[in-house]
């Protein structure tokens, strides 16, 4: 496979510059999955779809648009970085189920089915209760996305709602941000955005990915999470899935602070009823920008992982799953 | 040119179903332009873009989506008939020159810029005053239906907002379905519907293609029209403005009569200024379902025009202007 050294984060928010355009060509990354919408809704996503291809025109130097793996290939190759659109959440597809197949053809790739609470297709992982994936459009919406080639995303969903859609699946399923709750434990500010290891195993066996995140609110010993200690997580987990089912999600959030609100209760409540701390995030010294990618790489070779099992977690197997996942089924 | 041969009716509205589709069949149509919207905003075109992709989708046998001449062609060689999808007036776009170019990545192919009245484009021709296009929204979407590959239709707009974008387009625009007024003059229903000489100049000129139609309203006699008077406009019109100019947009609109209000009065009036009849429109007998497209042929014919004139009109002309409008700007 020629992507197999591909590297790729597969989960950034945020702001986006050309300042941090250049860390990611500093940090060696091939690719990029960005977040381009949690509450939008259709006609708002269009605007973000718009808005970011306007913003990879003025920096084409830098960075450039991937529908697919070959997208991301050719990035590579003129030393640029290739940008994947996702979603946080399924409000853009409203309650049409056509919205779908139109967003897929407007360039999103990946979609995560909820984001933290209830919408219509199935639960988030912050409410107490997770009913599964809604019978008639949840399962429908897991259906039509496998159908386009859009990518199904299950970081941000509760547990019911997370293995149903990993079963139902036909095709293989991402958890683009979290870590396994086993090894991160409770003593997290966010231990419910981590996943259980049955989650972890039907992801794998299904010939999905799992990104591990450096993200203090859910990272192992929180702010205080060393680079060896992420990395011992990531061998922990590799141990876990096998050498094709781990890769890396930062959830590198620079310049959130002013979409934090937007994000945490959108416009559907005045006051969240879980409130985790707001402000900016405190990112570890090793990773506090996309030019740190290569510290991870460097980590795990420190553990003494061999060069394929590390090309796998730092893109490899990304590319892999992209390659699977983002044309139409046949 | 393989496409010198085509028919086409360059615009039809109004309720679609098989029954419809093979009547086109029957007429022999390669290619019909249908309208998507009207005053629809951006949601909602989308929303009769999925309608129309499932209702295509659904008579597969007998209609197929068109992009490209090319699909026309490949309609024609299995015996379908060709949709082009179109719209009426420039509402989708809202006040978003992005969604020129989503729309059209979507399938849009043609839009008026104006449906009767003065939206942010420019006036349409039941304005008392037409100032022509708006200085910087106005020209700014000719220029991306340009850049994009949208092809300009002039048919409902006002005569200065007509010559101002016939000539500012810097590829052919097109009148899908109007008449001469100077052939037709004053005596029907709506002569403000029928294009001035000097502008039906400047469109040949430029390489456009001018609709005629049979809807009694704007047609020579109105309701008494004959296939003879019909086909004395065409040769009147192909004297005028050369033979590659002429085609036919019949604006068969059957079925309509559930919509009148819609295209009468949207939603901006209660009460619409100008009163024209509503209720169905009363079609000739010589020409009242797609079945009966062949008959302008045979007027044709009986006047002595050429083979090579009449397919050019029957839809070689509407192919060729297609050909060179679909496609992004190089």
């Amino acid at each position: 496979m020629t992507y197999s050294s591909l590297t790729c984060d597969c989960l950034e928010t945020g702001h986006w510059d050309r300042n941090r355009f250049e860390a990611a060509r500093k940090g060696g990354l091939d690719c990029i999955h960005v977040t381009l919408g949690v509450w939008e809704d259709f006609r708002e996503t269009v605007r973000e779809i718009t808005k970011w291809r306007r913003l990879i025109d003025d920096h084409a130097d830098l960075v450039t648009l991937a529908n697919t793996v070959e997208d991301v290939e050719k990035a590579s190759q003129t030393n640029r970085t290739a940008i994947v659109f996702g979603l946080q959440n399924t409000a853009a597809f409203e309650d049409d189920i056509e919205l779908v197949g139109v967003l897929h053809e407007l360039g999103i790739r990946v979609a995560q089915l909820t984001y933290n609470i209830q919408n219509l297709v199935g639960s988030g992982c912050w409410e107490p209760e997770d009913r599964g994936l809604s019978t008639t459009y949840g399962r429908g919406v897991v259906r039509e996305m496998n159908r386009v080639g859009m990518l199904i995303d299950l970081s941000h969903c509760g547990e019911a709602t997370s293995q149903e859609a990993a079963e139902l699946s036909e095709r293989p399923v991402a958890v683009t941000h979290s870590n396994p709750r086993e090894f991160v434990g409770e003593d997290v500010e966010l231990p419910i955005r981590n996943k259980s290891t049955h989650l972890l195993r039907t992801v794998a066996e299904k010939g999905g990915v799992v990104g591990l995140s450096p993200y203090p609110r859910m990272a192992p010993d929180g702010n205080a999470c060393t680079v060896e200690r992420f990395c011992e997580m990531v061998e922990w987990t590799l141990d876990l899935l096998g050498p094709i089912a781990v890769g890396i999600g930062t959830d590198l959030n620079l310049g959130n602070e002013n979409k934090m609100a937007w994000f945490r209760k959108g416009r559907f409540a005045r006051e969240f009823a879980i409130k985790p701390r707001g402000g900016a995030t405190k990112w570890p010294t090793w990773f506090s920008s996309p030019e740190h990618f290569p510290v991870i790489a460097d980590g795990l070779r420190a553990r003494g992982l061999s060069q394929d099992v590390i090309d796998g977690v730092m893109g490899g197997n990304w590319m892999r799953l992209f390659d699977e996942s983002f044309k139409p089924m046949s």
